[in-house]
């Protein structure tokens, strides 16, 4: 079939994050819809943020356009304007290259469930507003995590 | 706010496609969730498909990925594989590249709402399976459709 439920999809419960942030955004489940049909130009994730879970430390791309649409349960979005509670049926999108810095956290009792969308480019690096972690792609790829120095965890 | 609710952002009915395929792709509503944020290298509609309504021409993208995810409603998404019924929480991913061409017709009795999504590329051009129909951008990001060989409508 050219469609699947996207709750087939296999979940990844990971992060490259180094200590003390890995364990603030563990544990979830992220399932990769884009890679489950072969997208290489966008990544379209479902995850589900557990309570007192955050999805990343609050963070902004250079390169790459993002936006979250949320279908279960309430998160919190953090960026500079302060904070805001999202719902069922809410968005919200962070330009490439606007260094507000974002992060949703779950202070509620229940799991929530949303898309993160976003497009994929190789030089894209990620700058963390509230702690000294600097991330940029290998040429592999892989998100490679050290301090803002470029000093390694 | 940073976040704002999806059906908040104003929705377009329109289409530029030619007759007689204009009439089979309208009426809808197309709300640019992207835009709304000015992201440019994402785009990302919710859009609402009315009973007996065609998402668009069947077709494929060369160079922008594709992928829909079901929220409400039930489609048909047809492609060379034939048909299949999409209901919430489904979802389908059409590389780029992939001459496989897709649509999706609303045959129900009630709206079908999904969100698309795609990256942007000004050099993108859709191709048509099955109608005398080509489409490329102008310069101003504007899509163009023609017959295929190249012969305006």
């Amino acid at each position: 079939m050219k469609a699947i439920a996207a709750s087939e999809v296999a979940a990844r419960n990971d992060s490259g994050y180094p200590e003390p942030f890995r364990s603030r955004v563990l544990p979830r489940e992220k399932r990769a819809l884009g890679d489950a049909f072969g997208l290489r130009h966008i990544g379209v994730n479902l995850t589900t943020l557990f309570p007192g879970v955050e999805s990343s430390m609050r963070h902004w791309h250079d390169r790459e356009d993002e936006l979250i649409y949320v279908l279960e349960g309430e998160v919190v979005l953090r960026t500079d304007a302060g904070e805001q509670v999202l719902g069922p049926g809410m968005v919200a999108g962070f330009r490439a290259g606007d260094a507000d810095a974002h992060q949703l956290v779950n202070r509620s009792d229940r799991p929530a469930v949303y898309l993160e969308i976003s497009n994929r480019d190789a030089a894209d690096r990620a700058a963390y507003a509230d702690v000294d972690m600097a991330c940029a792609q290998d040429a592999s790829g892989r998100y490679v995590f050290t301090h803002r120095d470029g000093s390694p965890y």
